[in-house]
């Protein structure tokens, strides 16, 4: 076996090299179904078939590589990650957590493993294509929505039509047909031992903490609402301050609401208003309309809808003390994922074994493991990133890093062989 | 002489029968030399004509009306307000000045007054066609800037090309030539006895109290300035509440500091943020960069530059707070006038005999007063207008208050002839 320090340097040449592939001439943008995608996804699939795994391409367009346990009624083991990015992105999102499975699966060695293992490079987490995410990782879930089949990008093509021209195994452009492979790519939960996906962290957190990575305890549960202040909009000159319904102070007094709500909470909630417009501005007119946007995120779902409620309510206080009309509209909810605590439990057990201290993180980001813990136990490690950039050229890792990541997740998989060996 | 109400009646009329003339087909917009403007000033001319007036176009575009005194060494005192108006604009603002200016000298009656009244309607106060305000009222107090004439409109004709076209008196298009006529059409600080302008409130103040018309003590100086927060943008869910660098939540603060500075503020400052931009923003991005205005309004230049001083230095240390970069821009700066003692003096007379309760106000809004005094003493009469509402076609005025005007102006006037007639 190479040693950590030659197993990520070939890692990050790997991904330097899956990064020179784009859809533009500068950057890196590789969205699903692109010649830029299909390109990219070829290079990995001769890196997996190199390493001796059975790869196939499944209907959503999902890269499969199988590394078969002859032991009888083994189960299947996920090792996962995504291979399409958002536009001008960074080059670690998804393709680390693929090359480092792809990298533990070849140092494996020739022991028999008391179940299959399969490293999918997923298809299409950032949705950047169709506006949905996580269409590779449903469809293996099972959890695909047909009704997706007809949604069309910007250029009008549907994503049925982009299957089928993207892939020999869906010849069809007939949605029962189409529908019918999804549905068959699925790993039924029976079969479905558990999951685990390596990603970098895309926060600040072990960067400012100087430690390489992290145990990951749960995928924060999202609220997104629009919120709409209606005052009344009036000339800067004339309208002494006490007359005023000024939305834009109303706006103003939500967006630190929410920031002192999310500061003075114990349990790893943000809010974020990140878009705010002011309707028929002008330097000298008192704002009469603003819109904004919530982004609210915690870990746990009772807690997110307290956050939600609270917040809700003190948007209605504020804005009626001001005499100004509030509209709060949900726009999206996404319910938190816990991490399977055993898998987890293990994951933390391996980074204190290789010596490094063990920090529980939440992300605050959705992963292809979201759709997946519904069928199955998930297990993630996060993996230092660069001041917490990310979605941006600038994302980087450091060599170190992924030399220690590859060291926890050997041992991850050499204590999940122990057990099931035994359970077995 | 007509009763007060038959005199309001049909001062209303006229501006409803000018309010027609438009350079759209709904709506009201006639701004400084348009077709519109030119049909509008004509209308006027021809009503100072019947009334009696020597009327003459002058090489800005200003309608000036002349009632001569046969006394030696008469000075010239002014009625005025504009007719040109913003676009989609309402009826009374500056129409109602100049109409109310004409049914006042229709019914002085024949005695002989001790100084020349002239009666301006201003071609340009607005300054939506060349971006540069109070045009006309700058010509009449000898503060025309010659370099506007260079000064091109949105289809590139110059102020001086439009001189040309829509008036015979500016023949040449030689800049030297229109400068030496819009000189000649100053009036002389010497000969320049007061101005008088009566005009709506554009503000809710009168409406509010219930009462019809004000005298106006000052027009408040004006300082706007633009502010750049930068911060960091960040991932809305990955990056901890303790880590953020948030531009919005900053700029946040600092809307609700400048209301506040304004509300505790005993001397009738006004502050507003009429814009706020968030670059680059998404819904699920910590806003990394924010830009807002600041307009801010009084009555005295000291108290506005110290309030101006001392939001810039609050504005410095919450972005500081926050690790947040700022950036100031001063945009524009606007001296207050102050209308003069005695003409306000004697107009306040006039409203508690005409029976009204006399309330001072500063006006926030700029009007033709403030070129005008800095070479005569000025007075201003506001008028209660529907709800406050102005640069609206919702803005509406009371026959009522029109009538209180009249008497009131009526009585300064008599007041005024009667001080200047013992002063000669």
């Amino acid at each position: 076996m190479n040693s950590y320090p030659d197993r990520a340097a070939r890692i990050l040449t790997r991904i330097d090299h899956l990064a020179t592939i784009s859809e533009t001439a500068t950057g890196i943008t590789r969205t699903f179904g692109t010649p830029a995608f299909l390109a990219g996804r070829e290079l990995v699939q001769g890196w997996m078939q190199a390493a001796g795994l059975a790869t196939r391409l499944d209907a959503i367009g999902n890269l499969r590589g199988r590394r078969v346990s002859p032991m009888p009624g083994a189960k299947t083991f996920v090792i996962g990650s995504h291979i399409d990015t958002v536009v001008n992105a960074g080059r670690h999102d998804g393709p680390l957590g693929v090359l480092l499975g792809l990298d533990v699966l070849e140092n494996l060695g020739q022991e028999t493993l008391p179940f299959h293992l399969e490293l999918i490079a997923f298809s299409d987490e950032e949705g950047v294509r169709f506006h949905t995410t996580y269409l590779g990782s449903k469809v293996v879930a099972g959890a695909f929505d047909t009704n997706l089949l007809t949604k069309a990008d910007a250029t009008g093509v549907t994503l049925a039509q982009a299957l089928a021209e993207m892939d020999a195994t869906v010849s069809s452009r007939h949605l029962a047909a189409i529908d019918y492979h999804l549905a068959a790519d699925a790993i039924a939960p029976a079969d479905f031992l558990g999951y685990f996906e390596a990603h970098i962290e895309q926060g600040p957190v072990l960067w400012g903490r100087q430690i390489p990575v992290a145990v990951v305890t749960a995928i924060a549960g999202q609220r997104r609402c629009e919120l709409t202040f209606r005052g009344m909009a009036g000339h800067a000159g004339t309208v002494p301050m006490p007359m005023r319904q000024d939305a834009l102070a109303a706006a103003a007094e939500f967006v630190l609401a929410a920031e002192a709500m999310a500061r003075a909470d114990a349990h790893g909630l943000v809010a974020t208003v990140g878009k705010l417009t002011v309707n028929g501005a002008a330097s000298n007119v008192i704002p009469g309309e603003v819109r904004c946007t919530l982004d609210l995120r915690a870990a746990d779902e009772n807690h997110l809808a307290a956050a939600h409620d609270g917040l809700r309510i003190t948007a209605e206080k504020l804005a009626a003390a001001r005499g100004i009309a509030l509209t709060w509209t949900p726009v999206q909810t996404g319910a938190p994922v816990t991490c399977d605590p055993e898998l987890t439990d293990l994951l933390g057990h391996a980074i204190r074994d290789a010596g490094h201290e063990t920090v529980a993180l939440v992300s605050g980001a959705g992963h292809d493991a979201v759709p997946i813990a519904a069928v199955a136990p998930v297990a993630m490690l996060f993996i230092r990133c660069f001041k917490g950039i990310s979605h941006n050229p600038l994302e980087a890792v450091e060599a170190s890093d992924v030399a220690a990541a590859l060291d926890v997740t050997d041992r991850f998989f050499a204590h999940l062989a122990t057990r099931h060996a035994i359970t077995y």
